[in-house]
């Protein structure tokens, strides 16, 4: 039996003007997971700490997503335990399902002996997001498996890239801990958009991608503006424009929602900035009597990492 | 008096994903100007060769682009005298009225010993746009001034960024002579789009950016795709789908609308491409009995230009 342990990371999508196509990958917060081969045929949940999830593997993200990838690679016939050690919470917008599918796909591939590369396993741990949430997105399990800075250029065919990843760069995220329904997160997007915001949207689109090329942080953050979405979705999130203010008067580069919320993020140069700006959305949300978690994360230029490797 | 002779450089805007934020700077085709710093208060339009222009200052492109930097400067006091030898036709989608304004601007800013940035003289140069078309926009200005390729990410405040430009992308342009009118290639624009297209030209803008960046050529070609506003503009330009499958056929990484029409551009990878490039378009056109032009250019990284510099 060979086992792994390793760290699946949560991730930011949905940054900002970079809507559906653009995530990030964090550092400070992921599950953990151990993975095994074994010689009994057939995929199997063996564990799962810290949240209330099916242990069914055609009801479990990571149990569909190796499935998928077992089925590709002609490995059926092998077997696979997974233990889930869940940290990041459900619901809260940082990627929960993608960092469980994207983890066990990478780990699996990597006992295997790497026939995969990352970009490859995107296609696998989307079977998972599919199972998750109806819709097999990429932008949080592109940004687990590949690290940095994500942009899905296409689905079809399915176009991955990896982005530069300025090293300074520090998110701030709070998740407050209220449940917003994924039907009312779809339902106030409108399907149709003016030319001109869509222009607007665009150019801060290029905007960004050329910031993180040439590690211009002033850049970055005069182009993390969401003309279309954010007006929609954010009253859905308690104290939204509050949290906002008080991130870009702190020295925030940039403050958006996180994914579909109802996590904020809030983009910093250097980890003494997102510090205080952590402070500072603390102070906002603390007047709401609500329950919230915040985290403060580097970017995770590698994605999935390993913890430890017990051979047995 | 001091005198400067140079040349204006053709370029192509609304580049396919794009359309209103992306342009680049072309290298063969090219205005000359000849511009001179005179002690006699005044900008004048001293010679127009090549074209039926206006030779009132107030009516010239290059004399209101020149009079609103000078206005900037304080230096209203001076005299300007302007020679301007037209090689680009007007009407043609590849920036004619842009090189015009934009090598005039150019010129009287190095004649005064450089006072503003090449970023800076982009508004001056867009009030000789505005002149133009009624709508001071800066997708032929900035890259004619800043050469390579240049995204307008925002007007409010005006934000124009260079980009990098991989040394073996070469244009081929066919300039069909037709006359689209203004009104016509306006009017078949829809000023809503679906979200989803708008989501696909964002991912496309976000690949080409970076394919720019990484000197990616496949990346690039990938994403030079514009799912919005060629559909529409394509079938006011004769034969642009034939030309279009003639260019990527032959090893074009992609073709699209240069500017707002009539002209076509296809970007390719290295001159000879280029070349057959222009020969499989050239067999497409001759076949319809309409007058037209092809260039083949390499990508101007440099922009305007110094020709020579007679002191005088």
């Amino acid at each position: 039996m060979k086992t792994i342990k390793i760290f699946a990371p949560a991730t930011v999508a949905n940054l900002s003007c970079g809507f559906d196509v653009l995530g990030c990958c964090l550092d400070t917060i992921g599950d953990e997971m151990v993975i095994s081969i074994t010689d009994q045929q057939g995929v199997r949940i063996t564990k799962i700490d810290g949240a209330d999830l099916p242990m069914e593997t055609h009801k479990n993200v990571a149990g569909v997503a190796v499935e998928a990838l077992l089925v590709a690679l002609g490995k059926t016939e092998i077997g696979v335990d997974i233990e889930i050690y869940k940290k990041i919470k459900a619901g809260s917008g940082i990627g929960s399902s993608a960092a469980s599918s994207a983890g066990a796909v990478w780990a699996v591939n990597h006992l295997l002996g790497n026939p995969c590369t990352p970009q490859e396993l995107v296609a696998f741990a989307m079977v998972g997001e599919k199972l998750a949430s109806g819709n097999a997105h990429a932008d949080n399990v592109a940004p687990a498996l590949l690290g940095g800075f994500t942009l899905v250029r296409s689905y079809t065919p399915l176009d991955v890239l990896k982005l530069h990843t300025p090293q300074d760069l520090v998110m701030t995220v709070i998740h407050p801990q209220i449940e917003v329904k994924t039907s009312d997160s779809r339902s106030v997007i409108k399907q149709n958009v003016s030319l001109k915001q869509a222009i607007t949207q665009w150019g801060n689109l290029g905007g960004l991608v050329t910031g993180l090329f040439t590690e211009d942080y002033e850049l970055i953050g005069r182009s993390l503006e969401d003309v279309i979405i954010e007006p929609l979705r954010s009253i859905l999130i308690p104290e939204f424009q509050q949290v906002k203010e008080a991130a870009l008067s702190t020295g925030a580069l940039g403050c958006g929602i996180s994914g579909s919320g109802p996590s904020i993020y809030a983009l910093s140069k250097g980890l003494e900035t997102a510090e205080k700006v952590s402070n500072a959305i603390r102070d906002v949300y603390q007047k709401t009597g609500l329950d919230f978690d915040i985290h403060v994360s580097k970017i995770n230029a590698e994605g999935v990492k390993i913890m430890n490797y017990p051979e047995a």
